[in-house]
């Protein structure tokens, strides 16, 4: 697999480009509905600044040279599943190194959104965390601002008052039942000045869930995109 | 009047406070509906960051000293018309304000979209066009970028292309029918140049139409939001 993009990039399959290849005999239909699913659970939980392009692509092209003279795979077959297990872990991987490698960007941060009302409550809280520029910048900053995380949640429209989230930075529980967990200030701040970084948020109110992977907002994103001429 | 507000800025009557007194009388309910439409077309017209606060405030007070032995202004009567648009200039001067006084900020950007397929797709790309952080550090960089705008709007959902689109900034067209109007570059990165700047988008589809201030992205709101601390 091979892909494309630094800025511009919140993929709803919209600049981002990712070409995969493989020697696998595959049908068609089969193919697709892999793929799809693949970009869904990848691709598509990306952002970088929030600004989807005109032309985000992923292609997967199947030789079947690794498999002359058998039958393709077939969907729903235990090859489909192995296979399909293996273009996510490739997508994972590409969708990953476009947040490491994203204008400016010095974090890989993972936003867990769980126990939302509905899984689309929850993408959209988690959405609104990752392309909150105070929540970016806090990063960048590596301060573990709760007061930024859980407002900007609260403000994407979701039924959860803050009252009910739970909150956890790089393993640490730093926000319970709508205040603060002070104790813990210490070690949270470490986590933050990890590359990698994991923001866990529960809202308390029912089974839905959703990810998002994004990156902070650093000088040099604002360098690289006020001094591009078009 | 006073108003606060410097981060964490995207009104829907959400940490923006403003604070109105008069003199005159007028009757309850009219003060709250005049006061209602006067915040939905100024402070709920603006975004400094897209991070709804928790606790934005507008209050209006009326002594009703000016008035005193006269009866009360009434809802609808031509005194209530001269108050509400008496009230809606106060209410967008404060807002231009608090644009203006943004953390970072250098520019009061006025983003005006018409021709929508409805109101609400107006709001819509007015608003993605105001939050996108590339659109933002474009206007830092004084770069005219016209890719960023019309893609900002194309990917907040609506139902026009860029085929019909317009866009003129600071009175000068830049885009129209899918491509760049080159012969404009020169005056256009003119009018970047002012502090304040006009950006209309007709999306040739409809009557639907919205605004929405804003203001750009620069190293100082990195600056002042990388380094606070909780």
């Amino acid at each position: 697999g091979a892909t494309k993009g630094v800025g511009m990039i919140e993929p709803r399959m919209a600049t981002t480009l990712g070409f995969l290849t493989t020697d696998a005999a595959v049908e068609h239909s089969a193919l697709q509905a892999m793929l799809r699913r693949a970009a869904d659970a990848t691709y598509n939980c990306l952002t970088v600044d929030g600004h989807q392009s005109t032309s985000d692509t992923l292609v997967l092209l199947a030789s079947g040279e690794a498999m002359a003279g058998c039958d393709p795979i077939a969907e729903g077959s235990a090859e489909a599943a192995k296979f399909e297990s293996a273009l996510v872990a490739v997508c994972e991987n590409l969708a990953r190194q476009i947040v490491a490698d994203a204008e400016g960007g010095t974090k890989v941060i993972e936003v867990r959104v769980t126990g939302a009302a509905s899984d689309e409550e929850a993408a959209r809280a988690a959405r609104a965390i990752a392309n909150s520029p105070l929540v970016k910048c806090a990063f960048f900053g590596e301060d573990p601002n709760w007061g930024r995380i859980t407002s900007a949640a609260g403000g994407a429209g979701i039924s959860s008052g803050a009252d009910s989230m739970r909150l956890a930075i790089g393993g640490v529980l730093i926000f319970e039942k709508g205040t603060p967990v002070e104790a813990k200030a210490a070690k949270v701040k470490r986590a933050m000045k990890a590359r990698d970084i994991i923001v866990r948020l529960d809202l308390g109110a029912g089974r839905g869930e959703a990810r998002v992977l994004t990156c902070d907002l650093s000088y040099d994103y604002v360098k690289i995109n006020a001094s591009y001429t078009t």
